[in-house]
């Protein structure tokens, strides 16, 4: 792959896209390749800043003329280096094409712009008694999540952004226009666009509008928290919580050194142990039934201290603690930098595939966390680096490779919900065999210039 | 588009192919062009009956380089004819890959081959306490399921076949085999190319082998029958459920036509009226509050007779009556052949739609009967036409394409779960408009000599 550079030409051209805002100011340039990753990403050459879909069409059909490449830009808050121009070419931060177009309170259904992020949305929506549920933790943008195919710790209930689409918009490579679908719940007519372009990472068009679905913020919710002696009861509290068909809407889990360290930054009173929050949504009898049954689950599996946080400031705290369990982690070891990776497995393998990853920690010696939605058998490690200790990276990286081998071993997969990036590009080709040819086999009959986000998934 | 011819060294060749069963008996190519839709499908010159991968592998190489079209066939119940073989060919007749694979009870999951129906599937599982959910009323193949996005009575709660496919294996074009993923719950790993196979009615590859989620049969299942003046108030009954977010697992309207052929087929006592037959799935206390909160619904709606069914009898008989409405509605015109057809509308609209269809049926004379998955905005017209008669085929093409243009209209699709087939190809392109030049890309990508069920979608 060779780095393109911009003509003279192409240049004097996009400055003729009325009212595109467009930069080439080298702090832009090098905050547009930053993401919360640990991943070093080149800058784009220029960022430019659209705010409406006809800029995007006249951008596109500029670089598909010069054949420059594209990097879709939301928050920045991507996992595996999704950002980044290793190529370089033009990064489209679509943070300024933030309107909620349309809401449809009767059919539960929202349509807007991909730059919105998931709490501008559900702070627009209070007042309908609607909310949108899939929760990633950062706030990104719902473009950007849809790109991801992004979740979080409301799927085990909700689903992630797969089922939460009911239709998009996308400029292609050629410039043209597509809309995958409609506002019917359910479709059988055609092929699933819509589903295509959510987890492409912006390497097959540009998403530049989305409806998604909406639910009814539940009559009553309640969080729990259970602490376990070990992380495998914790994990076969979980996994039987699942198998029993109730119906939790978030079931995430900290290990002790997680607990210990959110508990210093988000003063919890707890315990540093394995740890279980729980969340309940529906009627006050449905929630109080569930809660109890999982109740009875954590005793079996030796759980402790079942508390309740009934009021909304301690939920609300719980949650926080949990959202900013990557900041809490990252001021536990002071100076350094957190790298966070996912796996996710069939819920039967999960505490295995757990309890041999935290072994692999403690015989690399490098400071890690571990935090899961292991409803859905999804897992993070939380590695925390020191930047002046280039052997920390290393053994860090072999605990992750033999992870994701271990959990493809286990039927799981190298990212639950981080997505590929520039990161896992050679798991995702483990992972896939020969799958990996019909995607790109997809990607050359989209773009077959190769401008969309290169470098990217495959 | 020109019909093949077999060629000599073909039919030599294909009789190589160790174990593979092959019929040119005419009763059979016939046959395997018979489906449940008012289609005239043109048979396959041969039919082939493999018993595994690897002989669909062969078959298909050898039609790749013979360029003779495939078409897979399921259990022929197809409703816009998705088989027969306009350009002639080799019909793969699926029904004998008919294992069960592996149930993993711990993880809910099954795999199977693709020719189990699902009938047959929840008959194996009986013993497990697990079931699929999938219920298009026919006892279809799952992979003829999972090829038209198939869904039914109880997508409201479960979702589709979209939804509830984990994974799938398919055989392309070149015949290569490709495995979409693995049984993780969620996957953040590359394009989708499970949800790609998903409704692609094979044209782009032979699904050979799905592992589908499976669900808890709930501890309590309760039925209940309300009755209307007017489709109005029944469908605005649905639509307030649905708005409510009560979880409701089957919410099904039957107009009068329907009843009262019910009601003679399989002798109902309920009046003819336009009817919602509802199920809720849950624990005892959820399933009790769940159904008063629809009743109180039902009311505010003029619904009445608010009838229960709580012994497995009385369900059994209520929703065989409902799978069994096309027959019902066969036999209340004596020597007549249905039509049946699909559309799917957001909600709010649906009260609009159905009505205004209504009023084209009686318009237009013809009989016809409405059913409807309502609660996720799905509904089907039952023509019932009298064959010797050529005008009412033609007046209900005439009501048939208005209802789809006026779905389109209202923000819907041409077909909810039907599919495309051979019957709604321009409905298609009406409601995809460029989109269906990107399906067309796909489709060359995968199938770029066009031998996968040629002229069906595209």
């Amino acid at each position: 792959m060779t780095k393109f550079s911009l003509t003279k030409e192409f240049l004097i051209n996009i400055r003729k896209i009325a009212g595109l805002q467009i930069s080439d100011n080298s702090a832009i340039l090098f905050g547009h390749a930053k993401d919360e990753s640990h991943h070093d990403l080149p800058p784009p050459d220029l960022v430019v800043f659209p705010k409406k879909t006809s800029q995007v069409v006249e951008l596109v059909k500029l670089c598909a003329a010069h054949k420059v490449p594209l990097i879709p830009y939301g928050s920045g808050t991507s996992l595996e280096g999704g950002i980044g121009a290793p190529l370089g070419g033009v990064c489209i931060d679509l943070s300024q094409m933030n309107r909620v177009l349309r809401v449809n309170t009767s059919d539960m259904d929202v349509t807007v712009e991909p730059g919105v992020t998931r709490k501008t949305l559900n702070a627009y929506l209070r007042d309908t008694g609607l909310f949108f549920p899939v929760d990633p933790g950062a706030d990104a943008t719902l473009g950007g999540m849809a790109s991801t195919r992004a979740s979080g710790t409301n799927a085990v209930r909700y689903g992630t952004m797969k089922e939460n689409v009911l239709n998009l918009t996308a400029v292609l490579a050629d410039g043209s226009i597509v809309k995958s679908g409609n506002r019917a719940r359910k479709s059988a007519a055609g092929y699933d666009l819509a589903r295509l372009f959510i987890g492409a990472e912006g390497t097959l068009g540009i998403i530049t509008e989305l409806t998604l679905r909406l639910y009814g913020i539940p009559e009553a919710v309640s969080v729990a928290v259970v602490q376990f002696p070990s992380i495998k009861s914790a994990v076969e509290t979980a996994t039987s919580t699942v198998q029993s068909g109730i119906s939790i809407a978030r079931l995430e889990l900290l290990d002790t050194a997680q607990m210990q360290a959110c508990i210093n930054y988000s003063a919890l009173d707890y315990k540093p142990a394995p740890t279980l929050f729980l969340e309940f949504h529906g009627s006050p009898k449905m929630v109080r039934e569930q809660a109890e049954m999982v109740q009875l689950l954590a005793k079996e599996n030796d759980g402790e201290c079942f508390q309740w946080a009934d009021n909304p400031e301690e939920r609300t705290k719980l949650w926080q603690a949990r959202h900013e369990a990557l900041y809490a982690a990252l001021v536990s070891r002071p100076g350094s930098k957190a790298w966070s990776t996912d796996v996710c497995v069939p819920v039967s393998n999960l505490a295995q595939c757990i309890e041999e990853t935290r072994k692999d920690i403690e015989k690399a010696k490098v400071p890690a966390t571990i935090v899961g939605h292991v409803g859905d058998g999804n897992f993070h490690v939380i590695f925390l680096l020191d930047p002046d200790e280039p052997k920390e990276k290393l053994a860090a990286e072999n605990v992750n490779t033999k992870m994701i081998a271990r959990a493809i071993d286990l039927e799981g997969t190298c990212t639950g919900e981080h997505g590929i990036g520039i990161g896992k590009r050679d798991s995702l080709a483990v992972e896939m065999g020969s799958a990996l040819e019909i995607m790109s086999r997809i990607k050359r009959a989209l773009d077959p210039a190769g401008i969309m986000n290169p470098g990217k998934i495959l």
